[in-house]
C-alpha cells in the first residue's frame, strides 16, 4: 500500500466524510466500514460520487441484487481485481450466493473469457440476423 | 476476416462436424447455425470441445439459463468482444433480458470496470473479513 | 482512421523515414511497406525506436522466428488487436505456420485465458514448489 | 485466499476427485497435485472439464508441448494471472525452456503488448493483403 | 450496432432526456449530440449519471482539462476502445493537443503497455522505498 | 518471485549491464538501481533496449515528464500492474504529483475505464464527424 495515503477511520473523518460513511452504514444495515471507502476518503469527491453511483446502481429493479453482485464479481475476475473479487464475493454471499452458485459463476467467466478469444483470434464476422431488430 | 479460414456451411461439412451442428441445432431448437461455429469447424476438436462446454456450463443449473448469459455479456463487454456481445445479448433476448434489464447489465459492468481500477490504483488491502470463514 | 493522420507513403517519406522504410524492405527482403510503419511515420522517433525493436527481437535466437510469431499471435489475440491478429497471421503463415498450427494456438489462447481466470476466480495460491530454484 | 473454498487434499477426495487426480499424476508422471486442481475440487464438474481440456489441448500435435507452454505463459504474463505464470513457467522448464529462451519470450510479449496499442492508438487500417487468400 | 437499441435524436428525447442534453451542449459549448449520449439515452438513470460523473471529473482542478483527456484517450487506447479513442481524441484536439503531443501520448502508452508485462512475467518485487512514505 | 531469477546486484554485474546502471543512475541523478533493472538484467538485450526506450520517450518533449508520468501511471493501473503503479507513482511524486492530482489521476482513470465498457456494450458507432480531418 502506498503508505502515504492513509486509511481514513471514522474517528479521524471530516463531517463531509463521515456523512458518507453514515449513508453507508446505514443503507447496508452494518456498523463497520470496509477499506475500499476508507481509501477513497482520501479523496472526498472520488468517495462521494462513487458511493452515490454504487448506491444508484446496485439497488434492486429490473436486475436482483444478487445477479448483480454476480456481474460485479464477473467483471473483476475478469481483470484480476482482487480487492474487489473478496469484497464482492462476500456481498454476493450476504445475498445468497451458494458455493454451487459461485462455482458456475466461475464456469461461465472462464468459458466466457476462452470463447471471446476464439473469435477474436478466427476474426468471425458477426451473423447478420444477431444485428436486426428481431433479434433483440 | 482471414479469407483463407472460411466459414464451413453444413453442406460442405464432414460426418464429424454435421454431429456438431445438429446437436448444436437440437438442443437451440433453431434450424441454422451461427458464425461462431463455422468458422471453429475449420479445427473439428475445437469445434467439439467448445460445444461440449458450452452446452455444459450454460445448461440450467444453480444459476438459471438468463442469469448464465447476463454474466457472458458482461465479461465479453469487458473484453470488448463484438461478436460475443452480439451473439450473447441476441440469446439472452430469447431467454427474456427487457431493455431494462440489458441498462442495468451495463450500468454494472461500467461500474464495476471503474471500481477496479479505483481498488487498483489506491493499492488497497483486503479487509480482513473479508477472509475469513464468516464471510462466505 | 484519424484522418488528419494520414499514412505515409515512400514517395512522400523525408529521407529519415525513407531510411527505415529501406531497412524494413530490406530485412524482410519485400519490396512494400504495410500500413503499420506508414502510420508510425507521423513520428519518426518512434517509427525508428519501434523498428530498431521489432528487428531485433524477433530475430532469430534462443527461440526461432516461427515460435516467436506464434507469441506475438498469442498476445494480440489476448487484445483483441485486429491489425496486429492479421498482420502477424501473414507473417507467421510466411514463416511456416500451417492450418493445423493455427487451430492449435487458437485452443491454447483460449485453454489459457479461460484457465487465468480461474486462478483469478478461486483466488488460488502459488505451490510453494513453484517458488523453489529447484522449479526452474 | 477463500477461506471457505477451501484445497481439497487427495485424502479427502470424493471417488470423482480422485479418478481425476489420479489421472493428472499419471499423465504428468509426478505424484502430487498442484493447488489448481484442489481449488477445482469444490466444483467437481469443472475441474473434470478444465482437466480434460488442458489434456487434450496440451498434448503434443501440430505444435510441440514446449512451444505450446510459451504460448500459454505469454497470454498469462498478458492478463497478469501470478498463480498461471508460476506454475506454466515451471511446466516450460520441465520442458526444455532455457533461460535465454524465457528471456526472448519475455521480450516479444512485451512487444507485442505495446505494438498492439500503437496500432490501436493510430487506428491503423487491415492492409488488403493480410485479408486476402495469398496472405496465408 | 444493436438496432433495437436505437439513437435518442433530440426531437424524440423525452424532457428529462433533453434536460441532459441541454446541459451537455451548455458546458461545452456546442449544438450538437454526439452518439455516445444518444445511445446512453436509452436508459436515462445512466445517461444523467454519467453525464454528471464525466461532467464533475474532467472539469479543471488540480490537473489542467488537456491532461486529463490525455489520460482518458491513454486507457481507452489500453482498451482498445475505438468509439473513445475517436471522441477523446477530437476533445483533446480542441484543447490544444497538437501532433506531437499525440505521438509523445502514444510512445507513452505503448512503453508502459511493454513494461506492464516485463515487470509481470520476471514477477518483480516492489522495491521497500517505494512503499515508504518518504516516496510519496 | 521466480527465485532462480536473481535479482542482480552491481557488484556482481557484467561491464555490459554495469553500463546501463551507470547511464540509469547518472541521468537520473540518483545512486541506486531499483528492481526492474535488476531483474532485466538477466537479460542483457533487454535491459538495454527497454532503458534506452524509457530514456528516450520519458525525456521532456512536447508533453513535460509530470505528464507523461500521469499517463505511465493511468495504463498501469489500468493493467492492475502493482509494481508499475508503485515505482511510477514514486517517480510521479519526484516530479511534482501532490495528493489532489492523484485523487483526479484515479477518477479520469475509473471513469475511462467504465465508459469503455459503455461504448463497447451499446455498440455505438463513431460519429462522423470524429473522423473528418477537422476534428483533429
Amino acid at each position: 500500500m502506498l503508505t502515504s495515503m492513509p486509511l481514513i477511520e471514522y474517528a479521524d473523518a471530516s463531517p463531509e466524510i463521515r456523512a458518507v460513511y453514515d449513508d453507508i452504514m446505514a443503507t447496508r444495515g452494518v456498523d463497520w466500514i470496509n477499506n475500499f471507502w476508507k481509501a477513497l476518503a482520501n479523496d472526498p469527491a472520488t468517495l462521494r460520487r462513487t458511493w452515490e453511483s454504487i448506491k444508484q446502481i446496485m439497488a434492486p429493479g429490473a436486475l436482483d441484487p444478487l445477479t448483480k453482485e454476480l456481474i460485479y464479481v464477473a467483471v473483476s475476475v475478469t481483470n484480476n481485481c482482487d480487492y474487489c473479487l473478496h469484497s464482492h464475493t462476500a456481498s454476493a454471499v450476504t445475498k445468497g450466493m451458494t458455493d454451487a452458485m459461485f462455482g458456475e459463476l466461475m464456469a461461465v467467466v472462464a468459458l466466457a473469457n476462452g470463447n471471446n478469444r476464439l473469435a477474436n483470434g478466427y476474426a468471425i464476422e458477426v451473423d447478420e440476423r444477431f444485428r436486426t431488430p428481431l433479434a433483440r
